[in-house]
């Protein structure tokens, strides 16, 4: 089954951590990748072909990566882990279902989203299986702590996607409050995603938080600089359209940066781009000129870089180990990713 | 808080079964509001906002009332049942938000249902913050096996939801198919609803399983009666459109019946009408007529009056008591319910 799933590598290149680490945990992830084409079978066929669609576009399978990872630094013997990437993973992949409705994008992983082709109805329908079936994987494991740890994350990231559309449009939006959106929306799964290791383990509360840590930071790093490639990207790359956030009037980092740093004019433009109902090609032009005039890439992603090195620290507690160092190369790498 | 809460009884009598059942659980009743009150609030104020346009629009609140006195019948002393009450709440009303979606539906409780109030966006993900304050509910069981009947109930609920939506406008559907699927989409959460006291009042499989078939079978009478009152009830008294299952080209029983016993001419104008775009008002009372003509009501209502007897004899094994004879009457009750 694992050969059905086509998983495309972090990068072109061999010699990256992303790499490096998906060779390290590759068995693991192989039984993974088995898991998920089995637990996302059912007799209703749209359920299968739906959620094929959107697996089998491969994504970089980054968060059941880290909980493998994790796991292996922790020296964990035992099957709960391969369970609980699953169910991270269909928690990731539920929360992009039901995303894709918020966004209105065209492209998810360089394919048409689910929604254009089957209707937004099944894709929430699909979601909201996925995310069933990510409590069921994660009952197997015997582990309540485990279920309270992701059923948490699962409410902060819906928190902090209607936190995220509670303020579209609002330029004047302060920076910690975009900060707070995107450690919901994105870093919490990362945070549990190395966390619940831990707790499968039967480590000490303070190893939990630790990893607790180095998944938030490098989520919050690794969020900073999706939305610099938002600006930044180029789409054949990317695999998702770029100028989606601008269009969308969701204020990010870039934005932000640009838009406290602009003169009274500026500062009008931007009010006036973001309140109108469509934003063209040519307006994401103008704001790429102005964010760059501003250094607001630059800016976003030197917060990016001081994530890392706090998800690097998180890690330095734990005995040294290929696994262990692959991990904290892989949130420098984060940052230098093009896609 | 639960006075905030405005929960309509099943009746306007006073001596039916629902209002009768609803004097015995009030005070955990009471209880349950408070914790759904509580446990839908958020720092993000638009989660509470329409959570409370759906909670505060009442319902019956029936999945909770039988987690209530299923646990009342079996003498369950200690507070889980109030927190598997309000997260079976919590599900059905995830289910709700994103079942709205899916129809297009424009009343729900009498009210303009929350996605053409707040968009579909934030419909799905209040519902995905429902959802997951359930399982972090079920959580503070401690109990891991209600987990695991409610992650599975929520699967087949999904899993139901897509089913029906797969054979939108199949009027060959068999009618094993439709019970296939209403027994997923309905009747599993009211299974589920009663199972979950079992396992917090630490009973045998025994008991578990006959007030799992007791819940299976009254939430199967329930949505038939829901389907023949879709063709059969008066809008001001359901709360909700009439006619929209025929609008939205939903093969329910009345319609099944109907067809399966025209002749040629008959069964070529359902085809075609299904088979449309749109159904008018018109189409609709030619509908009624056709489904009177052939008994598709009365046809409906028996079926589920057979369901009803088979729930009654679920709970037949437990000691009698007025709480008990309750549910047994209710069953009855949901027969003869005009919304």
């Amino acid at each position: 089954m694992s050969q059905a799933v086509k998983v495309s590598s972090l990068s072109g290149a061999d010699d990256n951590p992303a790499s490096r680490l998906s060779v390290l945990v590759a068995e693991d992830m192989a039984r993974v990748n088995d898991l998920v084409n089995k637990r996302m079978q059912s007799p209703v066929g749209m359920i299968p072909d739906l959620a094929a669609h959107l697996v089998d576009a491969g994504g970089k399978r980054l968060r059941p990566m880290i909980t493998l990872a994790t796991s292996a630094i922790l020296g964990y013997r035992g099957d709960h882990h391969i369970r609980l990437a699953t169910a991270v993973e269909f928690i990731h992949s539920a929360t992009l279902l039901h995303d894709d409705i918020v966004d209105g994008s065209k492209l998810r992983r360089g394919k048409a989203v689910a929604n254009r082709l089957w209707g937004n109805s099944a894709s929430v329908l699909v979601g909201d299986f996925l995310f069933a079936q990510s409590f069921s994987l994660m009952v197997e494991t015997g582990h309540l702590p485990v279920l309270g740890i992701l059923a948490r994350a699962s409410s902060v990231i819906a928190e902090g996607e209607v936190h995220q559309l509670s303020v579209i449009g609002n330029i004047d939006l302060p920076i910690e409050e975009y900060l707070a959106i995107i450690e919901a929306k994105t870093a919490e799964l990362f945070a549990a995603a190395a966390r619940v290791s831990a707790v499968v383990a039967k480590r000490p509360l303070e190893e939990e938080l630790a990893l607790d840590q180095y998944g938030r930071c490098l989520g919050l790093a690794f969020q900073l600089v999706d939305d610099a490639l938002d600006y930044a990207g180029d789409e054949r790359n990317l695999g998702k359209q770029a100028g989606d956030d601008f269009r969308e009037a969701k204020v990010t980092l870039p934005l932000a940066f640009a838009y406290q740093n602009s003169n009274a004019d500026d500062k009008k433009w931007w009010q006036q781009i973001l309140d109108a109902d469509l934003r063209s090609d040519a307006d994401l032009d103008m704001a790429r000129q102005k964010i760059n005039q501003h250094q607001g890439i630059e800016q976003t992603l030197l917060r990016a870089k001081a994530y890392t090195k706090q998800a690097k620290t998180a890690l330095s507690g734990f005995a040294p180990s290929e696994i262990r160092d692959c991990l904290m190369d892989l949130s420098d790498y984060v940052i230098t990713r093009r896609f």
